[in-house]
């Protein structure tokens, strides 16, 4: 790894200045604001102000430079600390922190997002930052293979989330060296003390069995910073992450919060900061640049521009599961365009990531049974610019929803696939049946929610998937079902395909994945008895294809029938329904199968048949309204 | 605590052939239904032959005994395993075993779940019946103060999860001696070894590090195994839980897959069954039954019935925040009903758990910030009959979501409360905002979904829920509003109020919390405009009252405006128009307003207006539909 290029390199007196200025300039702000977190960010003070001034190699004038070091705060609600960093590096101005600071219309949001240039990730839920730090670090030494360094700032209170364990078991696992994690351990957390008050030494231990080298410091002592993060540097050609733990006190700087309790998230009022920023030595308007990474690194990942991407080809009639198909897909993807990577949580025999991961094993990323970090990293990735697609069990997204949450927030684009949904299953049970899972997927901001019943579909899904922005998730099945459309067909995110239609429809039938075989089975058994019913495939769950949709239930006479292996609330049935009221539709008249109990164990179909949503159920269920 | 009243105690000769048997009929079983994991099972059997015939405390005849252990299989993939005790102590017949393993309609399904009397949680999502254990064992010490133990069997692969290490943080803060925690490691997991393989050392500083005492053994030799387990009842007196680590082989019995990757989750084949069952000493038909707890321990909680609660009132127009009359009200439940228990994830004096916390300390359970123990701690106190009520943003219970659906499977009673909902909080933005909440939570199967307006339905909703089967949910609001219902009005689950009526009534609109307000004030602007609007407080979202609503879009020519702080898939929006699909209204015009984009920080006000929700955007919505 080369040596950094050092355009400039204050001293610590500076840094200290630049200390004073932050707590002083986070006070102003959060007072002004209104609302904040002043002493959770005046206990990290110090150690931004010598990583910033002397450690963080970042050209300030592109942020966007792949040479850059990346600078997380996994405690994002010392917002205050970071936008006041952003003052000091000349990249806010004054007027911008103290008047622009959680108010309305403007990008210095109570809690960072990438709304921001500097920021990578959205934080504020705790215990995120450090696992997308994971995800950062692992396309730099893994993919982008260019020395620059992520630094995240986590909270002590944080801790104790176990997301914060997935995330540096990881980052041993993978020897992440290039990671380094400072631990602002003030005490204090909302409510009261934390669990481990400051016992540094039970930190040190926690941290150190996960394999990281381990650092204590006073976090308020200039000179132990710094050396703390210059052997954090020279560690990074090593194997391991890097913690520095810092015992620090909340509050520091301004006597009387210090190290007391009733302080967190709460501004000073106006006489409280003018006292405390008398006693930091008044207002401050220091512009300082540390150090820039040197612009002859060797390349700026990510690679080459993706060709078009030949998909794998499946016969109509031949039997394929759609996880199947999902992990053909990815494969061919993963030819086409460098910048694919997928990960998986331990389960890719299952979900068939195994294929994408036997093709290109320097793109793939085990997670092992860590759906929060899985996820994390995912985003991690996509700060880089990588098109991550990362697959578990489809009920075990669960697991992640607060992370898929603020992947969205941190608009970033990821891909997620869900095998094994819904009872269809069969004997496994309902711990490993997704059912709620499209309920999830579908009330994330901005999400795109696939669930295609063939191979073919699959394929031109993922496809699409690959330049889908925000959260997209694809819902994929457990057994094999047979191929409906033909290799090249069309399936635009959004759209329908209509699969039985004519002039005599008397009913619609709706599925999806397996419940679309279960209507195709049902519309072929009412012909027999003369009904003509539609039948379409709803691919698309969100966004659904109202236009389809509403064309069939006025041509049916508003007779629908839904079915959907998911229980009935915010899945398919709820996604169609609304449309077509929005839609204006009148007159409809909607038979809504889905899970509604318990599930056991059993064979896929008894499992169907008991729940109601199989084709004997549609039948009846389209009889009745076709009658009606 | 009190010694053992042995009613049985067989020896380490007895226990080899109890092992024997446990494979045998793990294999038997598996091989029989087509599916399960017989190997899984097999590297833990010689763990659990020495505890159940020497040191599990259980009266087989009667499960629900308050003295008895608890057994937990946290890796509740090993199912043949469990149910092979549940054969072996005879409370399970071999035909059963055999021929109703997995199979439909059948208990023995494919992961345990408290469908059998013997099982308190659902597993089969890794990392959750350590969690669920820790709950137990709090109730066993705080509030049961009986001497029974928490066995939990946990895999190596599940170690991977967070949550796991949320647990055993929590296992030695609270100091549950009473915990034993039996790690199989077999080095295998799904799809290929585990992160650490046979690094039983790594594991030992690990969970030591966290807080355990940690006793390492080879999992097979029954002497070392009865040892340990010795060495951990004599701890229980102690400060610390136990963790067994015990070296293990998979498939351990059978020569042609022991140690061998490619064997997970697959029955053998019936060739390779009879082979393994040969090498294993053939079929056996022991019935064993070890120790049974001592039948005079004093006490057998949860105590006292409750008295009827008297519940905090609030004054028609007074300002009150939900939140905080969420935590007035649970501090009157508590008063009343002693099995009333409050759990909270480090932001008590923001939901209001504080009040709790100060009244009944022996009550409360401060989880910090680990969203996902908090929950599984819930379910396991409500595995001893407890009432927990876990609250935080409600946000951050999308950290838990797995956790709840388990909770559900678990048929557990629990009760969430989520503050902070919505762009109402205004300036701490997004990541703070819950706007999934709702499609969360009415996604869980049997679940209730409660969203009051005001401090007096607030107190009569917290007190339905003690009475609430399964997961219910209660989203409170940051800001203060005005009271709308006089103290003692009645507010049934499933119900609603309808605040505005009249034989005018042009148009209903529809909200529930932070809404609510926000239409009623547009009814008073479009009142003063001649547009008579019926108002309806739909404060219970899951069950919705379908007919309120129905009477209310038949007198108003089926226009309804529905409002709602909650991104517009799967909350209020869904559940009335799916609500009112189903019960056959026919031209239906409704205008749905919700968050459609990615909020910001700024004023409640200002993102209530931003996000078209507030009382201008109801009116204009309202005028566009009576002019219809």
């Amino acid at each position: 790894m080369s040596s950094t290029e050092v355009t400039s390199m204050p001293g610590l007196d500076t840094a200290a200045d630049l200390a004073a200025q932050l707590r002083v300039d986070s006070i102003r702000s959060s007072t002004s604001a209104g609302s904040g977190h002043p002493t959770s960010s005046m206990s990290a003070a110090d150690l931004l102000a010598v990583l910033v001034s002397r450690h963080l190699r970042y050209d300030w004038d592109d942020p966007g430079s792949a040479l850059n070091d990346h600078l997380i705060f996994s405690k994002g609600h010392a917002s205050p600390l970071l936008y006041s960093v952003f003052r000091a590096v000349g990249v806010v101005s004054e007027d911008e922190l103290i008047n622009g600071y959680r108010r309305f219309g403007q990008r210095l949001e109570g809690h960072p997002t990438p709304v921001l240039p500097w920021v990578d990730v959205a934080t504020g839920s705790l215990g995120q930052g450090l696992p997308d730090g994971v995800g950062v670090a692992l396309a730099g030494r893994y993919l982008d293979k260019l020395p620059y360094r992520v630094w995240v700032l986590c909270g002590d209170s944080e801790l104790a989330e176990g997301s914060v364990w997935e995330a540096l078991d990881k980052a041993s696992h993978y020897q992440l060296s290039n990671l380094i994690v400072m631990v602002d351990v003030n005490r204090l957390g909302q409510s009261g003390p934390t669990d481990l008050g400051w016992n540094v030494d039970a930190y040190a231990r926690r941290t150190g069995a996960f394999g990281a080298r381990v650092i204590t410091i006073d976090g308020h002592d200039l000179s132990a910073i710094d050396t703390a993060m210059s052997e954090a540097e020279a560690g990074t050609a090593g194997e391991q992450p890097t913690v520095i733990l810092a015992r620090t006190i909340k509050g520091r700087g301004f006597s009387e919060v210090e190290n007391k309790e009733g302080w967190h998230g709460r501004p000073f009022p106006p006489d409280m900061a003018q006292r405390a920023i008398a006693e930091l030595g008044g207002v401050r308007n220091l512009t300082i640049r540390g150090p820039r990474p040197e612009h002859d690194a060797a390349g700026a990942a990510p690679a080459a521009p993706a060709a078009d991407a030949q998909m794998p080809e499946y016969a109509v009639g031949d039997k394929v599961a759609t996880r199947k198909a999902y992990g053909d897909a990815l494969v061919a993807l993963g030819a086409a365009d460098p910048t694919v990577v997928a990960l998986d949580g331990e389960v890719k025999n299952s979900t068939f990531a195994q294929e994408f991961a036997t093709a290109y094993p320097g793109r793939y990323f085990e997670m092992y049974i860590a759906e929060q970090q899985m996820v994390a990293a995912a985003t991690g990735l996509a700060v880089r610019g990588y098109k991550p697609f990362a697959s578990t069990f489809a009920a075990f997204f669960t697991r992640a929803y607060d992370f898929i949450r603020m992947g969205a927030i941190s608009a970033r684009d990821i891909r997620l696939a869900g095998s094994h949904a819904g009872v269809e299953i069969g004997a496994d049970g309902p711990s490993q049946m997704a059912l709620e899972d499209l309920a999830m997927m579908r009330a994330v901001e901005g999400s795109t929610v696939l669930y295609p019943a063939d191979g073919t579909s699959t394929a031109a899904l993922v496809k699409a998937m690959a330049g889908t922005p925000g959260i997209s998730y694809m819902r994929t099945t457990r057994g094999a079902y047979p191929g409906l459309y033909p290799a090249g067909e069309a399936f635009p995110v959004g759209g329908s395909k209509v699969l039985r239609s004519g002039p005599e429809d008397a009913v619609t039938l709706v599925g999806a994945g397996v419940t679309l075989h279960e209507c195709l089975r049902a519309a072929d058994r009412l012909a027999g008895e003369g009904i003509h019913a539609r039948v379409i495939d709803c691919y698309s769950v969100k966004p659904v294809d109202t236009a389809t949709l509403a064309a069939a239930a006025w041509a049916t006479a508003g007779r629908l029938v839904i079915a959907e292996d998911h229980h009935p609330e915010g899945g398919l049935g709820e996604a169609v329904t609304g449309a077509l009221v929005a839609a204006g539709l009148e007159d409809l008249a909607i038979a809504h199968l889905a899970v509604r109990e318990m599930p056991g164990s059993g064979s896929g179909a008894e499992l169907l048949a008991w729940a109601g949503i199989d084709a004997d159920h549609i039948a009846i269920a389209a009889r009745q309204l076709a009658s009606r």
